[in-house]
């Protein structure tokens, strides 16, 4: 069953008309379509709003009555999505934490290059604060780009003199923008989604003439030192492998408690398909148990 | 309270006589009494018995009525440790994890060099398959060089073409008889228990004359496609963190179900330490659940 699952999505990503490369306008256009074709469930309440001035969206499903929040970071190359495309997957995380997520719509590239996401998300985890939330209540997840500036953010907050949040949890993260990993070729056949030469035009993008080995934008050459706990998790058909690998890597060498889960097969967010994918499911409970056990309560 | 667990066992460690290279008679006896010192407890059933010729001691807690069995490698470097100095530490697992351990024998070097012990794993494998019981109800749970043991045993099953165990668990394996790692010089003043040079001389007791690159001594270097779940646990202060790390990014290249759980500022092995470490403990409640899950009833 769970490989004509696998099989199956991989088709129908293969078959997407959506191209992390092309022309902008209508990539993000294609990305939000992609996403709206599958709109969250019934229950779930979506609200706009803005914290600390950045705009977010905050996601409730029923349950949800504990005090404590995720931030949620979506991706799209730092280029596409939005806090609204994100809801479907943040109300994924949210229902199985039983907390309500806050999706961040951090500014985007190339309108709005680095280091804007950082300071939008920083920004945005600080009103946090400032509203009373106990940073122990806080916990990060992020997606592809959302998921390296997750990274990249706990690092900024350190040099801030933040406190971390309670722990963070990446899917598939963007985290080395030289697009340095082996996996960029040795996966490029099994990857169903992404393209090196798409992420190379993105990077560009969200760079401009800044050196991509900057640490807050590509966190696996940063000081990883002092961190919260980390979930990572990646499939095994994605060029973005290595990103994951590799930051494990350093976080483990940096005494940040670490966690690496590889699902086989499966290409890039694949815990955004858990409609039809029975280790989406399972990673997101994964997910979730992660997160609720580094609450204070936990 | 955790800080100060870390630091006990730092200078328990530091200051204990224990020299991995040292003269094997002398380290030998050494060994065995630091094991010991700490006997299992009292409701702790060990049984010495023979599994398919080879030496196994069957560890019992109350209540592991399942059919299903951990089998069960000691660390030590392929030249130091037995069955009998592993029970504490199965039966630490054969407890939580609700069955019985069988830890295997499998012979030491010098006097039986590579491959004796993957040869006696094998066999002992074996016999339990050809005894009844179904490869889908069979753990691997392996420490230190039992880990590496265990990785290349996967390796050596899959040759032979007998079917995998359902899961495997590794603590700190010992992976990559070369010592390439990066870790070996960079952790090196963190480690309290092992130094490089002590494990160039058990590796090249263990093996002689065959090249230390040789994928079933040195399981990052071989062909992991098609192997069990992999659990590795690690911890962030011993000089064989890269050869966790990298077994782990290995498996993932190869499309296996890997999962890397890196505990900071604990040493090898600090799983044995459960007595006094609430992360041991937490540890070996994560391995269980791990190889839970994969049991035909997880």
């Amino acid at each position: 069953m769970t490989q004509q699952q696998r099989q199956t999505l991989d088709e129908l990503l293969r078959h997407a008309p959506f191209d992390i490369g092309g022309e902008l306008g209508e990539q993000r256009a294609l990305f939000h379509e992609m996403i709206a074709s599958v709109p969250p469930p019934e229950d779930v309440m979506a609200t706009p709003g803005r914290l600390g001035g950045i705009p977010v969206v905050t996601v409730e499903t029923p349950g949800d009555d504990s005090s404590a929040v995720v931030l949620y970071f979506h991706g799209g190359a730092y280029a596409l999505g939005s806090a609204g495309d994100s809801v479907g997957l943040a109300a994924d995380v949210a229902r199985r934490v039983g907390v309500r997520a806050v999706s961040v719509d951090y500014r985007l590239a190339p309108e709005h290059p680095f280091p804007a996401a950082v300071d939008d998300a920083v920004a945005a985890y600080r009103a946090l604060l400032a509203d009373g939330t106990p940073s122990s209540e806080v916990a990060f997840v992020g997606e592809s780009a959302g998921g390296g500036l997750v990274v990249a953010t706990l690092v900024a907050l350190k040099e801030a003199g933040l406190p971390q949040p309670s722990s963070a949890v990446v899917f598939s993260p963007w985290a080395d923008l030289t697009l340095s990993g082996d996996s960029l070729t040795g996966k490029a056949d099994v990857d169903p989604a992404l393209t090196a030469k798409g992420l190379q035009i993105r990077a560009r993008d969200y760079l401009g003439e800044t050196d991509p080995a900057t640490p807050l934008a590509s966190p696996v050459f940063a000081d990883l030192t002092g961190l919260a706990p980390l979930l990572i998790q990646v499939g095994s058909h994605e060029i973005l492998l290595d990103d994951a690998v590799r930051l494990a890597a350093r976080a483990a060498e940096h005494d940040v408690a670490v966690e690496l889960q590889v699902w086989p097969q499966v290409p890039h967010v694949f815990q955004g398909f858990a409609a039809l994918l029975d280790d989406a499911d399972a990673a997101l409970t994964s997910a979730a148990a992660f997160t609720r056990a580094h609450w204070p309560a936990g």
